[in-house]
């Protein structure tokens, strides 16, 4: 009761803010990402009111000043403009359309900027929605990871109008570097699964000619040289080399720890499969690349950054083949 | 008959010159590429002594001042280093191994340069079936395609000892910029294979997130962009996307013409899947890859740019599913 | 056996209810397949209630003295047992669950036999809510295609009660040879999806071998009768060859025309891999089969016999690679 | 040197009894499988001169009364008829053609018996160089494994004319049941190996459809009855099925032991890939399937029983991809 009243007096703080010339921020899914997404934009003056179910995650926000709400809907109710960032496509149906979600009451003419990696139909689904309630909803998914959500370096794959991406721009530029508009609403989240696509094929296409390569005789730094001033040159083997030891910072050399995992990457990949399969478009390496990630996940090391794919793709060293 | 006795006469010439100081240089396989390295070595003031089973071919640098031989043994009679560009490991064996091959009259010393894209395994076979005759042997094989030997700019990658390559060098820099020395014999074509596996992967992973981009309503060249400024950045993308339309002077572009061709490519991924075989090391990609070339070559695109492939994996614009 | 003898009492309110003492069927999907479902009900004596959106399937049914209903609200209002045979899942969820739905008219104690092959999700989520309405759902999707179904041959793979099994089946007898028991309700749809997962796989493994056999220069005719005394033996090898000639009354021998879709086959083995990944499964044959029904369909080949597979995967006579 | 002069003395007695109507049987290989063969020889009666290159083999055959050979020219200077059984096509290839080979010594109308697994090119090539000495040699791969082989009921799939089939027909069925005329030479290894394309690729197959099935619910002797009685009906699933306790005799039901080793499958499926590569075929599943034996026995299960795919396949128990 007591936390409700706080609330309330809350939500008339709020609301006399919002009124006063700045826009209320809200903000939902402060997770790895999300967290570090909505401090940057206090950082950068803005006001917040924020919702996660994990209580610890709302706390750190709410200690830096952001006001906090009990649901979706207490947001929608206060924001001029709701950031989102949750894990997938459900999470956003269930956060946007369900009981208790922000289009139940949602104010006409809030700015929806969804920053979720999901399908690119569900993107489209929740956007026209949100329109049903004159609102504006914009898929912006990021690259750049945790380290680029906390240094506020990310990149945003925007989909919406012209004139609505003009209005997002000054937000996200509060939270990433390189804004780029994609073109209509779920085309970023087109070209973030595309992207993604290619990075997952050509992480396992290196794996697999660093590895025949090295085993075949050659010295691994000298074959990554080559490929990068050659036809192989690609960001998998010049920026994050799956093979220990060619570059001095990368996932590979400390153990794969650390970067992207392997679980999402096989998300990724998922979604670019069922995009595929949604209009009747082959998808060779794609779903070979998929089905590769899947059983590197099912035999435990999803929480690997995703260039493990080397390690797991060799033949064991002690071959017992002849038992 | 005459010719013959022409050739008697040339060849004593010859060893006349080659005595003086200046080394005669054997070249054998005188095709799209062959041609013209050959041409290039004598731009650069070598004197040649040349075979290949086609006279037109023959005949182009006999024009320019080639001598001319009847086999290749009678090339290693009189030269002192050979330069051989060939179709396959088959050819390769026939031409040092088989009857009036190089091995049956070489001199001891001859330096034997195999620009040949082969498999290693025959590379070092071969190499040591020389070192036999006291001649040595490196694997030369390039990568920048017909133009690239034309204009001398082909990138050779070199498998032998350092002392070897250090001979080898200024021939090889007659016909190409980028001279790499990858190890010991062999690790050329290791290097090669390796190369071109993972540009054959990463071509098809660009063409199907192309694909799959456009027809969920992207504009190619923004996804392109987007491509080319993040994780999903390789060649394929950059310098050589199959879409038609990205960059104004792909093979896409003008119809998957020119370039490198399907079939080239599918044996290229050969080489990748024998080498993998013979070692026990998985490539899941690879020989995905490999199928897939296999199978545009089986549709008859076998002649067309590799990067066709963009265009063999579309669904059909009359989609007749529903007759 | 109280509970038997309560039923049994229940059964008589049904019958009473019905009006006439006989339980009204109805019967919503009145395609290739369940037209001749339905028309079989009818010759076993049964009275039917009907609906479908094709004007021409209901009046072939109302000719043979089905009453016609204008929506499956509409079936719904008026029969104890409702038979469902839709295209797929999207269609069963709006058919029992949307506007004018069955579940928004539905009789307490109606027994509900969905024949549609859906993933098994959506078979529990459906009989879910169906027994929110009191009502008992049941999946039995077949195998025995439309000359099965003409002739009353069909095999339904049931999931649900042993107890609601025995209700199903005098009813699934009309329609049907075998009525196989698989478990809780969603199994139907298990054993469906993972038959035709083997049969996808297997009919393509067949096409392969038995293409590379004739190609190497076997009689087909021997290959296959190898294949059938040994450790190749498989339906698709034995029963539904895909090599024309090889079985005089096959798909294959009339051209690959009727029989079992290309496309059919790729929404099936489309539902095994949805399943699959829905639990992070791998599937790496299951995904390969699938992805080569999608290209077959994508260049225009989902209407022709799924055995067409053997024809689309040979390379050509024509072999213009040298073009 | 004694025992040279002991073969010496019964190289003689050979020769006479080897004229005087009964021929003499020559056997190279007496592995496990061969071993085996060999003994059901003599227990038909005949005389056999054998070679190996393990003296532990060589002596149980030499118990039984076979004389002793140091080398295949050895035998081959006094059998009217030789059987080999040798692990793959280069040890073929070195018996018959290299140096004391068999070749180098055989007597004009020797008939030749490779029961072998080998590629058809192979088989074709030396029997073509054994037809230049006047020999005739057949392709006879067999399948049964070693209990058939130690039984006498093995399948030989035999490749040779009609008139060579006839000569060979009374010493194969000596060592199997089931003797087949495949076609010309050659066709016996493409039986062989198209038999074991299918038979690796529907065990994958029907092992990925029991665990999606397992994993969704169903009962595993359920799911596998359902198979058997419809168009999922194989070898692989009825008698041979990978489930641990669907067969009570399965090699899956006793820890994947005994039965066909995985690294065996791998070799098989090995020689249908390159089959197919060197025919420019297509080949799918084949080459997946290949990929997945190769991972299988990378990761050192080579030695199990090939449905041990089923257990390499699916996901781990302990999920730790939350780490």
């Amino acid at each position: 009761m007591l936390s409700n009243r706080f609330n309330q007096l809350m939500f008339n703080n709020i609301r006399y803010y919002s009124t006063s010339g700045k826009p209320l921020i809200g903000f939902i899914g402060l997770g790895n990402m999300g967290g570090h997404q909505a401090m940057n934009l206090i950082k950068k003056g803005h006001n917040l009111v924020v919702f996660d179910v994990s209580k610890d995650n709302v706390n750190r926000l709410a200690d830096k000043g952001a006001k906090v709400a009990q649901s979706p809907a207490e947001v929608a109710k206060q924001a001029d403009v709701i950031v989102t960032m949750l894990p997938a496509s459900a999470h956003v149906k269930s956060v946007y359309c369900g009981e208790n979600g922000i289009l139940s009451t949602i104010k006409p003419g809030t700015l929806l900027l969804d920053s979720s990696t999901i399908d690119p139909a569900t993107a489209r689904e929740v956007a026209d929605k949100a329109a049903q309630h004159k609102a504006t909803m914009l898929d912006c998914p990021v690259s750049g990871g945790v380290g680029g959500a906390e240094a506020g370096t990310l990149t945003f794959m925007v989909g919406g109008s012209a004139g609505d991406f003009e209005k997002a721009k000054p937000y996200l530029e509060c939270m990433g570097k390189n804004i780029v508009h994609c073109g209509d609403v779920g085309t970023g989240q087109v070209a973030k699964v595309c992207n993604n696509l290619v990075l997952g094929i050509s992480m396992i296409g290196v794996s697999e000619a660093m590895n025949l390569g090295v085993k075949l005789g050659m010295d691994p730094k000298k074959l990554a040289g080559i490929f990068n001033t050659s036809s192989a040159r690609c960001w998998s083997s010049e920026l994050y080399n799956p093979c220990p030891g060619v570059l001095e910072n990368s996932a590979a050399t400390r153990g794969y720890t650390g970067g992207f995992g392997s679980a999402l990457m096989n998300k990724d990949l998922g979604l670019a499969v069922d995009s595929a399969k949604s209009i009747g478009e082959p998808l060779f390496l794609g779903n070979s690349a998929h089905q590769l990630y899947t059983l590197v996940c099912a035999k435990g090391e999803g929480h690997r950054d995703f260039s493990v794919v080397y390690e797991y793709l060799q033949k064991n060293n002690q071959d017992n083949n002849k038992k």
